[in-house]
């Protein structure tokens, strides 16, 4: 079993409308109200894959309460942890005509001690059961910078960090098997522009294998085992959040397999790719997925070092 | 007790934020989220004016139970029934900037034959037990124009209605005790410009009587007794949305105790006033309402006839 985590679980509300124009009053479609939240999307690709996955986290409130309804209809399981302060909400609004998004994005909710004592003995039980425990996303309002470090220092099996900033920073010290930057949070947490440079950085700092995800142009991998480039030799257009969550899915199947890191990327950048063709964060296109497996190309970058 | 209907209830979520850019990421101050519609604005002023009131209409779903859940926070009573379909969500984003507020509306839920079915026989309990019954607002897809219409033709004590279009012509058939509709609602619905020949015309297809609210101009009222202009002598800043709600309150409190027309009509305008000084809709300024209502002037318009 994958177990997420996802500390700031949200409820994302997508409502389509032809043009956001400030000031008006908008008739909008509604486009679907999920569970959202980094975590969240890797459970919903992992799920949709057809892995065994678990989701923990936070939900709390009415609003925690409509996260829980929409894992159970869409039959994602989930152990969440009810808190008194309602998760947060965010409200995309998408134009018909332009493609662009408007976000408007909640803080989260006020975490207590109290719940965080309660969470840590749930998650304690959870990933002793599981195969792979992934962590994902900001924290909420009152937890520390070191919270994700807590987690994985008390974690026996593989644990996957992807988290920006201080969070990602003070993560390192517990040794997290993988951490996942995008470009610009692998730039903001080391200070350096040179890629490869920063993420041996990181893994100097603890990490045992930086996985940065840099969009289009694909991944760049540093491992214990070697440094790979992976490219996808195919321009997808579509909506690329979600694109990193299902990199982070592929990580998660690959580590509980034991696969190659070089099977590993391709299969990571495959998956980030047809999450970039499905329409909301969290869906992939499988059949783009399964296309797109065999072209992708993984470069043995050991000469950048 | 006044029964106030909200056949197309909504959970009204209000953000902050500097200033709404299409396209672009906002991070949200959270406003409040509260039970909203015409009829749940009315109820929340009469529970401020110490009145006792009951919200009754749909509230489905997630969003159903996060209304009455605020509601019951608010210690407004509610008989509200439970349906499938969820109930709509208003998203109200407010500038601090410039005051400008950009709304973005779901439709409403769409309603069955069984859920009119179990409505209409929970509405037939609370009637008849109720001083006044106000029905307020748009009705959900599903309803058919002549809802409300029958709802007042099954009520046996003095009934307010506050919508438009459709669902107002086919109202007037069962001969509401007072109509309330706005300066655009009372052209609209006649096609015809002249304000006192379009209330004495709606008069002629049913209403009892004709309170028209006309924003900053006050309120011509067209009744059996006779036809009142009132005025506000002093311009009020904030907020326009609730203002017609409070007149509405005002309405069905001077039913209730048989208050004459005169001094009923300078409650409402005072208390619509008092609306507008108020944050959000539903909310009153109770020292602007005791301020105003010595000054509001209420002129016999006879000769307007």
């Amino acid at each position: 079993m994958i177990l997420t985590v996802t500390l700031n679980a949200a409820l994302d509300v997508t409502y389509r409308v032809p043009v956001v124009q400030p000031g008006a009053e908008h008739r909008v479609e509604p486009g679907g109200t999920r569970a959202g939240g980094k975590g969240v999307n890797v459970a919903r690709v992992l799920h949709a894959l057809g892995h065994d996955t678990l989701v923990t986290g936070f939900a709390g409130g009415v609003t925690g309460l409509a996260i829980r309804t929409e894992l159970d209809t869409a039959g994602i399981r989930e152990a969440l942890v009810d808190i008194d302060a309602p998760a947060r909400r965010t409200v995309t609004v998408v134009s018909t005509e332009d493609g662009t998004a408007t976000a408007f994005n909640e803080p989260g909710p006020p975490v207590s001690v109290g719940d965080w004592t309660r969470f840590v003995a749930t998650y304690h039980s959870l990933a002793s059961r599981a195969d792979v425990v992934v962590l994902s996303g900001s924290l909420p309002p009152g937890l520390p910078d070191h919270a994700y470090a807590q987690l994985i220092g008390a974690t026996s099996t593989a644990t996957i960090l992807d988290t920006a900033g201080r969070p990602l920073l003070a993560g390192l010290a517990a040794r997290p098997h993988v951490v996942k930057p995008n470009a610009e949070e692998l730039a903001s947490a080391t200070g350096l522009d040179d890629r490869p440079a920063a993420a041996r950085w990181l893994r100097e700092r603890g990490a045992g294998a930086v996985v940065a995800s840099l969009g289009a142009a694909g991944l760049l991998a540093v491992t214990g085992d070697g440094t790979w480039r992976v490219s996808c030799p195919e321009p997808v257009h579509g909506n690329p959040t979600g694109a990193g969550d299902a990199c982070v899915a592929a990580l998660a199947v690959g580590l509980a397999t034991g696969a190659d890191w070089p099977s590993l990327l391709a299969d990571a950048v495959a998956l980030s790719a047809a999450a970039v063709a499905g329409p909301l964060a969290g869906d992939v296109d499988l059949d783009t997925y399964r296309r797109l497996l065999s072209t992708v190309e993984v470069q043995d970058a050991h000469a950048d070092r």
